[in-house]
Protein backbone atom coordinates (compact mmCIF):
# COMPACT_ATOMS: atom_id res chain seq x y z
CA UNK A 1 0.00 0.00 0.00
CA UNK A 2 1.68 3.42 -1.00
CA UNK A 3 2.36 5.15 2.38
CA UNK A 4 -0.05 7.29 4.12
CA UNK A 5 1.46 10.99 4.62
CA UNK A 6 0.55 12.33 8.52
CA UNK A 7 0.97 15.04 10.51
CA UNK A 8 1.27 14.85 14.78
CA UNK A 9 -0.03 17.67 16.37
CA UNK A 10 -0.93 18.12 20.19
CA UNK A 11 -2.95 20.71 21.91
CA UNK A 12 -3.06 21.42 25.70
CA UNK A 13 -1.12 17.92 26.18
CA UNK A 14 -3.89 15.93 23.94
CA UNK A 15 -2.30 14.49 20.84
CA UNK A 16 -3.46 13.40 17.51
CA UNK A 17 -2.36 11.69 14.37
CA UNK A 18 -4.06 14.17 10.90
CA UNK A 19 -4.31 12.84 7.92
CA UNK A 20 -5.87 14.58 4.76
CA UNK A 21 -8.41 12.04 3.38
CA UNK A 22 -10.41 14.60 0.88
CA UNK A 23 -11.89 12.48 -1.25
CA UNK A 24 -12.16 9.75 1.50
CA UNK A 25 -9.85 6.89 0.05
CA UNK A 26 -9.50 6.14 3.60
CA UNK A 27 -10.96 3.44 4.46
CA UNK A 28 -9.39 2.35 7.84
CA UNK A 29 -10.65 -0.72 9.55
CA UNK A 30 -10.87 -0.56 13.68
CA UNK A 31 -7.30 -2.98 13.69
CA UNK A 32 -5.80 0.40 11.83
CA UNK A 33 -7.09 2.98 13.64
CA UNK A 34 -5.09 0.95 16.78
CA UNK A 35 -2.22 0.53 15.24
CA UNK A 36 -1.94 3.93 14.27
CA UNK A 37 -2.66 5.11 17.96
CA UNK A 38 0.17 2.56 19.19
CA UNK A 39 3.00 4.53 20.47
CA UNK A 40 5.41 1.46 20.41
CA UNK A 41 4.47 -0.20 17.02
CA UNK A 42 2.48 2.48 15.36
CA UNK A 43 2.74 6.23 15.85
CA UNK A 44 0.72 6.63 18.84
CA UNK A 45 -2.13 9.43 20.15
CA UNK A 46 -4.87 10.15 21.84
CA UNK A 47 -6.86 10.18 19.28
CA UNK A 48 -6.91 9.78 14.94
CA UNK A 49 -8.41 13.02 13.09
CA UNK A 50 -9.13 12.45 9.28
CA UNK A 51 -10.02 16.04 7.01
CA UNK A 52 -12.23 15.18 4.54
CA UNK A 53 -13.92 17.15 1.61
CA UNK A 54 -17.41 18.68 2.28
CA UNK A 55 -20.05 20.53 -0.54
CA UNK A 56 -20.73 23.26 2.29
CA UNK A 57 -17.90 23.02 4.91
CA UNK A 58 -13.87 23.75 4.04
CA UNK A 59 -14.07 20.63 5.22
CA UNK A 60 -15.58 18.00 7.83
CA UNK A 61 -13.65 16.69 10.93
CA UNK A 62 -13.54 12.89 11.46
CA UNK A 63 -12.60 11.52 14.88
CA UNK A 64 -11.57 8.44 16.28
CA UNK A 65 -10.33 7.29 19.41
CA UNK A 66 -7.47 5.09 19.69
CA UNK A 67 -9.80 1.89 20.39
CA UNK A 68 -10.69 2.74 16.54
CA UNK A 69 -14.59 4.03 17.97
CA UNK A 70 -15.74 7.13 15.99
CA UNK A 71 -16.70 9.57 18.80
CA UNK A 72 -18.62 13.37 18.07
CA UNK A 73 -16.34 15.71 19.29
CA UNK A 74 -13.13 16.79 20.60
CA UNK A 75 -11.80 20.13 21.17
CA UNK A 76 -8.35 19.80 21.47
CA UNK A 77 -8.45 17.73 18.19
CA UNK A 78 -10.55 20.48 16.70
CA UNK A 79 -8.01 22.90 17.61
CA UNK A 80 -5.46 20.94 15.74
CA UNK A 81 -7.13 19.95 12.56
CA UNK A 82 -7.93 23.79 11.89
CA UNK A 83 -4.24 24.66 12.00
CA UNK A 84 -3.91 22.17 9.62
CA UNK A 85 -6.11 22.78 7.11
CA UNK A 86 -4.29 26.46 7.25
CA UNK A 87 -0.98 25.20 7.09
CA UNK A 88 -1.82 23.08 4.37
CA UNK A 89 -3.89 25.93 2.35
CA UNK A 90 -6.62 23.85 2.84
CA UNK A 91 -8.69 26.88 4.56
CA UNK A 92 -8.25 30.40 5.24
CA UNK A 93 -7.20 31.63 8.93
CA UNK A 94 -10.72 32.48 9.44
CA UNK A 95 -13.35 28.89 8.51
CA UNK A 96 -15.93 26.88 9.23
CA UNK A 97 -16.19 22.96 9.48
CA UNK A 98 -18.51 20.24 9.87
CA UNK A 99 -18.13 17.48 12.58
CA UNK A 100 -20.42 14.88 13.58
CA UNK A 101 -21.59 17.46 16.87
CA UNK A 102 -22.65 20.55 14.35
CA UNK A 103 -20.44 23.19 12.61
CA UNK A 104 -17.97 24.73 14.27
CA UNK A 105 -15.76 28.15 12.99
CA UNK A 106 -11.68 29.10 13.58
CA UNK A 107 -9.24 31.67 13.75
CA UNK A 108 -6.31 29.96 13.36
CA UNK A 109 -3.57 32.65 14.68
CA UNK A 110 -0.08 30.95 14.88
CA UNK A 111 -0.04 28.40 17.74
CA UNK A 112 -3.46 29.87 19.28
CA UNK A 113 -6.85 28.86 17.75
CA UNK A 114 -9.97 30.24 18.55
CA UNK A 115 -13.02 28.22 18.28
CA UNK A 116 -16.68 29.58 18.09
CA UNK A 117 -18.75 27.14 19.05
CA UNK A 118 -22.80 26.47 20.04
CA UNK A 119 -23.77 27.18 23.73
CA UNK A 120 -23.71 23.87 25.98
CA UNK A 121 -27.06 22.13 25.24
CA UNK A 122 -28.87 19.89 28.17
CA UNK A 123 -27.18 22.22 31.00
CA UNK A 124 -28.66 21.19 34.47
CA UNK A 125 -27.35 22.71 37.89
CA UNK A 126 -28.01 21.05 41.04
CA UNK A 127 -28.36 17.21 40.05
CA UNK A 128 -27.22 14.96 42.78
CA UNK A 129 -25.99 11.15 42.49
CA UNK A 130 -26.95 9.21 45.29
CA UNK A 131 -24.87 5.65 46.02
CA UNK A 132 -25.83 2.77 48.05
CA UNK A 133 -22.05 2.76 49.48
CA UNK A 134 -20.61 6.01 49.19
CA UNK A 135 -21.83 9.66 49.78
CA UNK A 136 -23.80 11.84 47.27
CA UNK A 137 -21.89 13.88 44.66
CA UNK A 138 -23.27 16.80 43.87
CA UNK A 139 -22.74 17.78 40.17
CA UNK A 140 -24.05 19.98 37.44
CA UNK A 141 -23.97 19.09 33.68
CA UNK A 142 -23.86 20.29 30.07
CA UNK A 143 -23.23 18.89 26.49
CA UNK A 144 -20.59 20.45 24.67
CA UNK A 145 -20.43 18.21 21.76
CA UNK A 146 -20.52 15.25 24.03
CA UNK A 147 -21.69 15.03 28.19
CA UNK A 148 -20.07 16.06 31.23
CA UNK A 149 -20.60 16.23 34.61
CA UNK A 150 -18.87 18.59 36.40
CA UNK A 151 -18.03 18.43 40.27
CA UNK A 152 -17.23 21.30 41.94
CA UNK A 153 -14.18 20.78 45.22
CA UNK A 154 -11.70 23.37 46.80
CA UNK A 155 -9.06 21.68 45.52
CA UNK A 156 -8.58 19.34 42.40
CA UNK A 157 -5.20 18.17 42.89
CA UNK A 158 -6.59 16.50 46.66
CA UNK A 159 -9.09 14.25 44.39
CA UNK A 160 -8.90 10.74 44.34
CA UNK A 161 -9.97 11.35 40.24
CA UNK A 162 -9.23 7.22 39.80
CA UNK A 163 -11.95 6.75 42.51
CA UNK A 164 -14.63 9.06 42.31
CA UNK A 165 -14.15 9.50 38.30
CA UNK A 166 -15.35 6.21 37.28
CA UNK A 167 -18.22 6.43 40.17
CA UNK A 168 -19.88 9.45 38.28
CA UNK A 169 -18.54 8.64 34.88
CA UNK A 170 -20.81 5.33 35.28
CA UNK A 171 -23.35 6.56 37.64
CA UNK A 172 -27.24 4.99 36.99
CA UNK A 173 -28.50 8.52 36.18
CA UNK A 174 -26.44 8.77 32.94
CA UNK A 175 -26.98 5.22 31.78
CA UNK A 176 -26.80 3.64 29.09
CA UNK A 177 -24.38 6.24 27.23
CA UNK A 178 -22.58 7.68 30.33
CA UNK A 179 -20.78 10.49 30.75
CA UNK A 180 -17.44 12.63 31.24
CA UNK A 181 -16.47 13.50 34.84
CA UNK A 182 -14.82 16.26 35.82
CA UNK A 183 -13.39 17.89 39.14
CA UNK A 184 -13.22 21.73 38.96
CA UNK A 185 -11.61 24.53 41.60
CA UNK A 186 -12.43 27.97 41.05
CA UNK A 187 -9.90 30.43 42.67
CA UNK A 188 -8.48 33.45 41.59
CA UNK A 189 -10.65 34.41 39.24
CA UNK A 190 -9.31 31.32 37.07
CA UNK A 191 -10.71 27.68 37.07
CA UNK A 192 -8.74 24.18 37.72
CA UNK A 193 -9.74 21.26 36.05
CA UNK A 194 -9.09 17.51 35.84
CA UNK A 195 -11.06 15.40 33.77
CA UNK A 196 -11.82 11.34 33.36
CA UNK A 197 -12.68 10.61 30.19
CA UNK A 198 -15.09 8.12 28.40
CA UNK A 199 -14.18 6.06 26.39
CA UNK A 200 -10.29 6.66 27.31
CA UNK A 201 -11.62 5.03 30.97
CA UNK A 202 -8.85 7.55 32.18
CA UNK A 203 -7.46 10.89 33.79
CA UNK A 204 -6.21 12.58 30.60
CA UNK A 205 -4.16 15.54 30.31
CA UNK A 206 -6.67 17.70 29.25
CA UNK A 207 -10.25 17.89 27.89
CA UNK A 208 -11.63 20.46 25.23
CA UNK A 209 -14.73 19.67 25.79
CA UNK A 210 -14.66 19.26 29.94
CA UNK A 211 -13.00 22.80 30.02
CA UNK A 212 -15.89 24.53 28.10
CA UNK A 213 -18.83 22.44 30.01
CA UNK A 214 -16.30 23.49 33.44
CA UNK A 215 -16.47 26.96 32.77
CA UNK A 216 -19.56 27.49 31.49
CA UNK A 217 -21.44 26.12 34.47
CA UNK A 218 -19.31 27.83 37.06
CA UNK A 219 -20.42 30.93 35.24
CA UNK A 220 -23.82 30.02 36.09
CA UNK A 221 -23.18 29.28 39.44
CA UNK A 222 -21.48 32.74 39.84
CA UNK A 223 -18.02 31.08 41.02
CA UNK A 224 -16.34 33.13 37.47
CA UNK A 225 -16.92 35.77 35.07
CA UNK A 226 -16.11 35.39 31.20
CA UNK A 227 -13.29 35.99 30.00
CA UNK A 228 -12.34 32.55 32.07
CA UNK A 229 -8.40 31.31 31.87
CA UNK A 230 -9.07 27.05 33.00
CA UNK A 231 -6.12 25.20 34.00
CA UNK A 232 -5.43 21.87 32.43
CA UNK A 233 -4.18 19.07 34.44
CA UNK A 234 -0.92 19.15 31.57
CA UNK A 235 -0.38 22.61 32.36
CA UNK A 236 -1.77 24.36 29.66
CA UNK A 237 -4.12 27.30 30.03
CA UNK A 238 -7.38 27.48 27.88
CA UNK A 239 -9.97 30.70 27.73
CA UNK A 240 -13.23 30.67 27.70
CA UNK A 241 -15.36 33.77 26.77
CA UNK A 242 -19.39 34.19 25.32
CA UNK A 243 -19.83 36.22 22.59
CA UNK A 244 -23.31 36.95 20.62
CA UNK A 245 -24.54 33.87 22.18
CA UNK A 246 -21.65 31.29 21.09
CA UNK A 247 -18.64 30.52 23.49
CA UNK A 248 -15.15 31.44 21.94
CA UNK A 249 -12.86 28.39 23.08
CA UNK A 250 -8.94 30.18 22.78
CA UNK A 251 -6.23 27.48 23.25
CA UNK A 252 -3.01 25.68 21.80
CA UNK A 253 -2.52 23.54 18.79
CA UNK A 254 0.82 22.35 17.86
CA UNK A 255 2.83 20.61 15.35
CA UNK A 256 5.24 18.12 16.76
CA UNK A 257 6.36 16.88 13.12
CA UNK A 258 5.27 14.61 9.83
CA UNK A 259 5.79 11.44 8.71
CA UNK A 260 4.96 8.59 6.09
CA UNK A 261 3.53 4.82 7.65
CA UNK A 262 2.52 2.22 5.22
CA UNK A 263 -0.89 0.36 7.02
CA UNK B 1 16.26 24.74 11.21
CA UNK B 2 16.24 22.15 8.75
CA UNK B 3 13.75 19.19 9.98
CA UNK B 4 15.79 16.46 10.66
CA UNK B 5 14.47 12.70 8.85
CA UNK B 6 14.24 9.92 11.29
CA UNK B 7 13.04 6.66 11.40
CA UNK B 8 10.89 5.71 13.71
CA UNK B 9 11.59 1.77 14.60
CA UNK B 10 10.66 -0.98 17.12
CA UNK B 11 12.55 -4.50 18.51
CA UNK B 12 10.55 -6.60 21.10
CA UNK B 13 8.51 -3.48 22.24
CA UNK B 14 11.71 -1.32 22.63
CA UNK B 15 11.50 1.39 20.46
CA UNK B 16 13.70 4.11 19.09
CA UNK B 17 14.10 7.50 16.84
CA UNK B 18 17.11 6.53 14.54
CA UNK B 19 18.55 9.40 12.82
CA UNK B 20 21.42 8.83 9.90
CA UNK B 21 23.77 11.71 10.82
CA UNK B 22 27.11 10.41 8.70
CA UNK B 23 29.36 13.59 9.01
CA UNK B 24 28.50 14.23 12.51
CA UNK B 25 25.91 17.37 11.77
CA UNK B 26 23.66 16.57 14.48
CA UNK B 27 24.83 18.25 17.88
CA UNK B 28 21.91 17.81 20.04
CA UNK B 29 21.24 18.86 23.35
CA UNK B 30 19.98 16.85 26.10
CA UNK B 31 16.77 19.19 26.11
CA UNK B 32 16.47 18.20 22.45
CA UNK B 33 16.97 14.63 22.50
CA UNK B 34 14.19 15.19 25.52
CA UNK B 35 11.79 16.40 23.28
CA UNK B 36 12.74 13.77 20.62
CA UNK B 37 12.09 11.19 23.24
CA UNK B 38 8.87 12.77 24.43
CA UNK B 39 5.39 10.82 23.34
CA UNK B 40 3.03 14.06 23.43
CA UNK B 41 4.82 17.02 22.48
CA UNK B 42 7.78 14.94 20.06
CA UNK B 43 7.95 11.56 18.40
CA UNK B 44 8.31 9.58 21.66
CA UNK B 45 10.21 6.79 22.23
CA UNK B 46 12.62 4.70 24.90
CA UNK B 47 15.75 6.03 23.10
CA UNK B 48 17.96 8.00 20.36
CA UNK B 49 20.21 5.98 17.75
CA UNK B 50 22.56 7.87 15.81
CA UNK B 51 24.47 6.23 12.73
CA UNK B 52 27.91 8.19 12.48
CA UNK B 53 30.29 7.45 9.76
CA UNK B 54 33.45 5.56 11.17
CA UNK B 55 36.93 4.83 9.41
CA UNK B 56 37.15 1.42 10.29
CA UNK B 57 33.64 0.04 10.36
CA UNK B 58 30.59 -0.01 8.46
CA UNK B 59 29.22 3.15 10.98
CA UNK B 60 29.36 3.91 14.81
CA UNK B 61 26.40 3.78 16.76
CA UNK B 62 25.69 6.53 19.47
CA UNK B 63 22.98 5.48 22.05
CA UNK B 64 21.21 7.90 23.82
CA UNK B 65 18.68 7.68 26.86
CA UNK B 66 15.38 9.50 26.63
CA UNK B 67 17.02 11.59 29.58
CA UNK B 68 19.90 12.62 26.76
CA UNK B 69 22.74 10.81 28.75
CA UNK B 70 24.35 8.45 26.26
CA UNK B 71 24.65 4.66 27.76
CA UNK B 72 26.85 2.16 25.95
CA UNK B 73 24.92 -0.60 25.01
CA UNK B 74 21.39 -1.95 23.80
CA UNK B 75 21.07 -4.56 22.16
CA UNK B 76 17.48 -4.16 20.58
CA UNK B 77 18.58 -1.12 19.83
CA UNK B 78 21.62 -2.55 17.85
CA UNK B 79 19.09 -4.96 16.12
CA UNK B 80 17.52 -1.55 14.45
CA UNK B 81 20.16 0.47 13.64
CA UNK B 82 21.69 -2.55 11.71
CA UNK B 83 18.63 -2.87 9.74
CA UNK B 84 18.18 0.62 9.05
CA UNK B 85 21.81 0.96 7.57
CA UNK B 86 20.92 -2.30 5.16
CA UNK B 87 17.08 -0.34 3.99
CA UNK B 88 18.94 2.55 3.44
CA UNK B 89 21.93 1.17 1.55
CA UNK B 90 24.42 2.45 3.48
CA UNK B 91 25.68 -1.79 5.18
CA UNK B 92 25.49 -4.41 3.55
CA UNK B 93 23.42 -7.37 5.14
CA UNK B 94 26.52 -8.66 6.81
CA UNK B 95 28.36 -6.50 8.49
CA UNK B 96 30.08 -5.28 11.31
CA UNK B 97 29.66 -1.79 13.34
CA UNK B 98 31.25 -0.27 16.26
CA UNK B 99 29.56 1.00 19.68
CA UNK B 100 30.46 2.41 22.83
CA UNK B 101 30.55 -0.97 24.77
CA UNK B 102 32.90 -2.46 21.42
CA UNK B 103 32.56 -3.98 18.14
CA UNK B 104 29.47 -6.07 17.13
CA UNK B 105 29.07 -7.84 13.75
CA UNK B 106 24.95 -8.09 12.39
CA UNK B 107 23.21 -10.33 9.81
CA UNK B 108 20.15 -8.67 8.76
CA UNK B 109 17.48 -10.70 7.43
CA UNK B 110 14.67 -8.85 7.34
CA UNK B 111 12.85 -7.97 10.11
CA UNK B 112 14.62 -10.93 11.92
CA UNK B 113 18.68 -9.32 13.04
CA UNK B 114 21.05 -11.66 14.46
CA UNK B 115 23.81 -9.91 16.72
CA UNK B 116 27.16 -11.66 17.08
CA UNK B 117 28.15 -9.99 20.54
CA UNK B 118 31.51 -10.72 22.55
CA UNK B 119 31.14 -13.63 25.54
CA UNK B 120 29.94 -11.82 28.61
CA UNK B 121 32.46 -10.23 30.77
CA UNK B 122 32.24 -10.02 34.55
CA UNK B 123 30.54 -13.45 34.81
CA UNK B 124 29.87 -14.17 38.71
CA UNK B 125 27.69 -16.99 39.88
CA UNK B 126 26.11 -17.14 43.69
CA UNK B 127 26.47 -13.46 44.41
CA UNK B 128 24.41 -13.26 47.60
CA UNK B 129 22.70 -9.50 47.98
CA UNK B 130 22.22 -8.80 51.77
CA UNK B 131 19.99 -6.54 53.17
CA UNK B 132 19.31 -4.87 56.84
CA UNK B 133 15.54 -4.88 56.40
CA UNK B 134 14.56 -7.94 54.11
CA UNK B 135 16.10 -11.33 52.83
CA UNK B 136 19.13 -11.93 51.07
CA UNK B 137 18.61 -12.01 47.63
CA UNK B 138 20.78 -14.74 45.60
CA UNK B 139 21.76 -13.35 42.17
CA UNK B 140 24.36 -14.04 39.19
CA UNK B 141 25.88 -11.79 37.63
CA UNK B 142 27.20 -10.61 33.68
CA UNK B 143 28.07 -7.60 31.74
CA UNK B 144 26.95 -7.77 28.29
CA UNK B 145 27.87 -4.49 27.54
CA UNK B 146 25.99 -3.31 30.46
CA UNK B 147 25.87 -4.67 33.80
CA UNK B 148 23.19 -7.18 34.61
CA UNK B 149 21.88 -9.25 38.07
CA UNK B 150 19.66 -12.09 37.34
CA UNK B 151 17.86 -13.42 40.49
CA UNK B 152 16.12 -16.99 39.11
CA UNK B 153 12.63 -17.47 40.16
CA UNK B 154 10.07 -20.16 39.87
CA UNK B 155 7.36 -17.94 37.96
CA UNK B 156 8.55 -14.17 36.77
CA UNK B 157 4.38 -13.01 36.76
CA UNK B 158 4.69 -13.50 40.66
CA UNK B 159 7.36 -11.22 41.16
CA UNK B 160 6.67 -8.00 42.58
CA UNK B 161 9.22 -6.43 40.43
CA UNK B 162 8.79 -2.55 41.57
CA UNK B 163 10.00 -3.89 45.19
CA UNK B 164 12.97 -6.38 44.34
CA UNK B 165 13.94 -4.27 41.04
CA UNK B 166 15.13 -1.32 42.81
CA UNK B 167 16.33 -3.63 45.78
CA UNK B 168 18.72 -5.08 43.59
CA UNK B 169 19.30 -2.36 41.38
CA UNK B 170 20.80 0.37 44.08
CA UNK B 171 22.23 -2.37 46.13
CA UNK B 172 25.73 -0.84 48.05
CA UNK B 173 27.29 -3.95 45.82
CA UNK B 174 27.24 -2.63 42.80
CA UNK B 175 27.60 1.10 44.05
CA UNK B 176 28.29 3.57 42.81
CA UNK B 177 26.84 2.94 39.40
CA UNK B 178 24.18 0.18 40.31
CA UNK B 179 23.12 -2.80 37.89
CA UNK B 180 20.51 -3.30 35.50
CA UNK B 181 17.89 -6.31 37.51
CA UNK B 182 16.50 -9.03 36.21
CA UNK B 183 14.33 -11.82 37.08
CA UNK B 184 14.33 -14.71 34.93
CA UNK B 185 12.36 -18.43 35.10
CA UNK B 186 13.46 -21.71 32.91
CA UNK B 187 10.83 -23.90 32.28
CA UNK B 188 10.48 -26.66 28.93
CA UNK B 189 13.95 -25.39 28.21
CA UNK B 190 12.81 -21.82 27.52
CA UNK B 191 13.08 -18.78 29.82
CA UNK B 192 10.83 -16.02 30.80
CA UNK B 193 12.42 -12.96 31.50
CA UNK B 194 11.16 -9.55 33.55
CA UNK B 195 14.22 -6.38 33.84
CA UNK B 196 13.85 -3.54 35.90
CA UNK B 197 16.24 -0.91 33.76
CA UNK B 198 19.01 1.56 35.20
CA UNK B 199 18.01 4.99 33.45
CA UNK B 200 14.94 3.95 33.15
CA UNK B 201 14.42 3.12 36.41
CA UNK B 202 11.39 1.10 35.70
CA UNK B 203 10.34 -2.49 34.36
CA UNK B 204 10.33 -2.46 30.10
CA UNK B 205 8.67 -5.01 27.44
CA UNK B 206 12.56 -5.98 27.09
CA UNK B 207 16.25 -5.45 27.58
CA UNK B 208 17.99 -7.18 24.96
CA UNK B 209 21.42 -7.34 26.97
CA UNK B 210 19.59 -8.22 29.97
CA UNK B 211 17.92 -11.43 27.61
CA UNK B 212 21.63 -11.80 26.92
CA UNK B 213 22.94 -12.28 30.54
CA UNK B 214 20.05 -13.94 31.43
CA UNK B 215 20.60 -16.80 28.79
CA UNK B 216 24.07 -17.09 29.54
CA UNK B 217 23.83 -17.21 33.06
CA UNK B 218 21.18 -20.13 32.83
CA UNK B 219 23.11 -22.28 30.36
CA UNK B 220 26.10 -21.84 33.13
CA UNK B 221 23.95 -23.40 36.03
CA UNK B 222 22.53 -25.68 34.10
CA UNK B 223 18.94 -24.90 33.55
CA UNK B 224 19.05 -24.81 29.77
CA UNK B 225 20.76 -25.61 26.57
CA UNK B 226 21.83 -23.25 23.88
CA UNK B 227 20.44 -22.61 21.27
CA UNK B 228 17.87 -21.11 23.82
CA UNK B 229 14.36 -19.09 23.08
CA UNK B 230 13.86 -15.92 25.77
CA UNK B 231 10.01 -14.59 26.25
CA UNK B 232 10.45 -11.31 26.78
CA UNK B 233 7.61 -9.54 28.85
CA UNK B 234 6.43 -7.27 25.69
CA UNK B 235 5.43 -11.05 24.25
CA UNK B 236 8.24 -11.49 21.52
CA UNK B 237 11.02 -13.80 21.56
CA UNK B 238 14.70 -13.27 21.59
CA UNK B 239 17.08 -16.55 20.78
CA UNK B 240 20.33 -16.97 22.41
CA UNK B 241 23.30 -19.08 20.65
CA UNK B 242 26.80 -19.71 20.68
CA UNK B 243 29.28 -20.19 18.08
CA UNK B 244 33.29 -19.92 17.82
CA UNK B 245 33.65 -17.91 21.54
CA UNK B 246 30.61 -15.47 20.41
CA UNK B 247 27.55 -14.81 21.61
CA UNK B 248 24.46 -14.90 18.21
CA UNK B 249 21.53 -12.84 19.62
CA UNK B 250 18.83 -13.19 17.40
CA UNK B 251 15.54 -11.01 17.43
CA UNK B 252 13.13 -8.87 15.93
CA UNK B 253 13.98 -4.65 14.41
CA UNK B 254 10.44 -3.80 13.16
CA UNK B 255 9.97 0.18 10.85
CA UNK B 256 6.87 1.87 12.54
CA UNK B 257 6.75 5.06 10.17
CA UNK B 258 9.27 7.46 8.87
CA UNK B 259 9.29 11.32 9.62
CA UNK B 260 10.88 14.84 9.40
CA UNK B 261 11.27 17.27 13.03
CA UNK B 262 12.13 20.56 13.72
CA UNK B 263 14.23 21.01 16.43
Amino acid sequence: MTPIDFTKMQGAGNDFVVIEDCDEQLQLSAQQLQFLADRRCGIGSDGILLLRKDADFAYRMVFFNPDGGRAEMCANGARCIARFAVERGLAPESHTFLTDAGVLSANVEGERVQLIMPLPSSVQLHHTLSYDDRSPVPVHLANTGVPHAVYFVADVSAVDLADIGPAIRYHQDFSPTGTNANVAAAADGELRIRTWERGVEAETLACGTGVTAAAWLARELGLVHFPLRVHTQGGDVITIAEDHGQVIHTGPAEIAFRGQISL
